[in-house]
């Protein structure tokens, strides 16, 4: 009955998200969730949130939790746009940045979101080689003629480029809007959003979704320029008046307000990558150097993808993505100390 | 800088909801939201759901909620779609099953965020009249060239169309998609899910944000063959993964299943409605059949704009569009019979 299906409907080739099983005792490394739980204030928060206020509809400007991301990182209510997940702020940020006819550039090897919402609206794009060694060429993003998008650090490569070379960049595009995707920037040196009020083409996107902890919640949001702002918020108010509810805007408001238990389960995930890291080496992986909440992984004797079926079978889910230059690899998300060490042991059984 | 924004973001004309006061002692009767708090088993499904889990990502296929809607209705998990609030639903079906160059047809008066979809996916339309009294001519809705869309009962106007004149509709565009949008069809006669099986191009979509007093949450569906519940379900995985959380998908399980809290709040509100027309007609006001959560009526001596200014002074929020034909029509939602006393005798000082 595809004859009743829009063009749009036709064309589209969705994205694919990692597994999520319902299963009991599995060790769940596959789609970068934090292993530790949301902090306690943010629990709270929406515990008093749950009430008889749900009848009524959430706040369609959300000025309070803009507020506090805006205070957060020195900016104004004014840079900041809040989304249903990153995820929404990306498609919005296409529909509002992009144009149809207009080659945008992002490396061809990077977040697969990209290629599904370019091919929805009608954006051309190139997929920019990088490096053998997965870096960036910053030139090749030089110029373009509709826009740039990449993450950083990049996933699923895990490989972080310095925020001089992610000027370069911004500079050498201010016609177009370069976009900077840094849902894992808080296991990374630096984000970018120190050069918003430098440029105004210039939009930052980050995720309560993994160093937060609160994938569960759908918070998303992006930094920039006020007139970039304004595109994002007539893009959600041409589409949906209010795609966050009450309770999550309650959580996530909590948890960008509590930097000290932000800070320590982030760095207890750091210590861990850095253990992770040495065990796989010992074990002959190779790892790319990692800035991200997961590592990029490669061993020499054994295909990437009878590793991941082997620990499948033994309860043990990471990603792996069956796809050239990267079907060697295999992503791994950090979790708690106790799962990696679990994991260790396993993967050293199969490599072993 | 709008040099920066895409031609989407250009000529997006965003949708202007309902003022949003956080005022207390205000009352509040300008966005149909449910004057009753939600049933407390929706309360104590979303606090057992707040915890530790909201780390993890919810699920992207949301099989258990659907699989309740269905289980409500009579259907199958196929046949339900659910969104974030029906406004997303209804977004991702504008660009699922209507097409830019292909002229659709929804009524001169109605919801406005028709229009504004329709603008933003390119989508040309015709705005068909009403009858003067504000029925449905059903015949002009025959043989579209791009689908038709209509809300039913339809808003503001609060009136209802009988389903044997929407199957007419359904039954005349065979080759289109037919959308009944039925944001308020728990305050009607009969819902067009009965025909759901029927039809192939028929999709009916609902909101828990009326009835079931969960505005607060956001989450929307539709019901149809599984062919069109396929190309949403594209149309959102080309888009946002998961755009319900996970306490809006145990709060939303939870209100659908309990029925008997559903009936009592949905009888008391009804009962509301009568009063409140009778009171209205006392006062000389003319209300249109309401089959709605709130009641469209115009005064013959008073202009509604100064009926709802007055009001705003008060601390009563109704909601008036300064549109033709309705610019001497105010939309006064159904509070608690408490609040419409309050209301009627204000209103009664007003235009006495």
């Amino acid at each position: 009955m595809t004859n009743l299906w829009s063009s749009m409907a036709q064309r589209a080739e969705p994205y694919i998200p990692g597994e999520q099983l319902n299963k009991e005792n599995i060790i769940k490394l596959n789609t970068n969730e934090n292993p530790y739980p949301p902090s306690p204030k943010v629990i709270e928060a929406i515990s008093k949130e749950v009430g008889k206020d749900l009848r009524l509809y959430p706040s369609p400007t959300m000025e309070d939790l803009r507020c506090s991301i805006a205070r957060y990182y020195g900016l104004e209510t004014e840079n900041v746009f809040i989304g249903n997940g990153s995820d929404e702020v990306l498609a919005f940020s296409f529909m509002a940045f992009f144009e149809p006819g207009k080659q945008i550039l992002f490396p061809n090897i990077t977040y697969s979101f990209y290629p599904v919402y370019a091919k929805l609206f009608h954006i051309p794009y190139k997929e920019v080689p990088l490096n053998s060694d997965f870096t960036v060429n910053v030139e090749n993003f030089f110029h373009s003629d509709g826009g740039v998008i990449f993450p950083n650090p990049n996933a699923p490569t895990s490989i972080y480029l310095p925020l001089e070379y992610v000027e370069k960049i911004v500079q050498n595009n201010r016609e177009k809007v370069v976009i900077i995707d840094e849902a894992y920037i808080d296991f990374a040196p630096e984000s970018a959003v120190k050069l918003v009020n430098q440029y105004d083409n210039l939009l930052v996107i980050q995720t309560m979704s993994k160093s937060r902890a609160l994938a569960g919640l759908r918070v998303g949001f992006a930094l920039g320029n006020e007139q970039l702002i304004q595109a994002l918020i007539r893009m959600k108010d041409s589409f949906n008046s209010y795609p966050i509810d009450r309770l999550a805007m309650a959580g996530a408001k909590a948890a960008i307000e509590d930097q000290a238990y932000f800070k320590e389960t982030t760095e207890k995930i750091l210590t861990t990558r850095t253990w992770v890291t040495k065990q796989l080496e010992a074990l002959g992986f190779k790892v790319l150097p990692s800035s991200t909440n997961f590592v990029f992984a490669s061993h020499p004797e054994m295909a990437a993808e009878k590793i991941y079926e082997e620990l499948r079978e033994k309860d043990m889910l990471i990603r792996y993505f069956g796809k050239e230059p990267i079907d060697n690899f295999v992503r791994i998300t950090i979790g708690t100390r106790k799962e990696m060490e679990q994991f260790i042991e396993t993967v050293g059984e199969i490599v072993g």
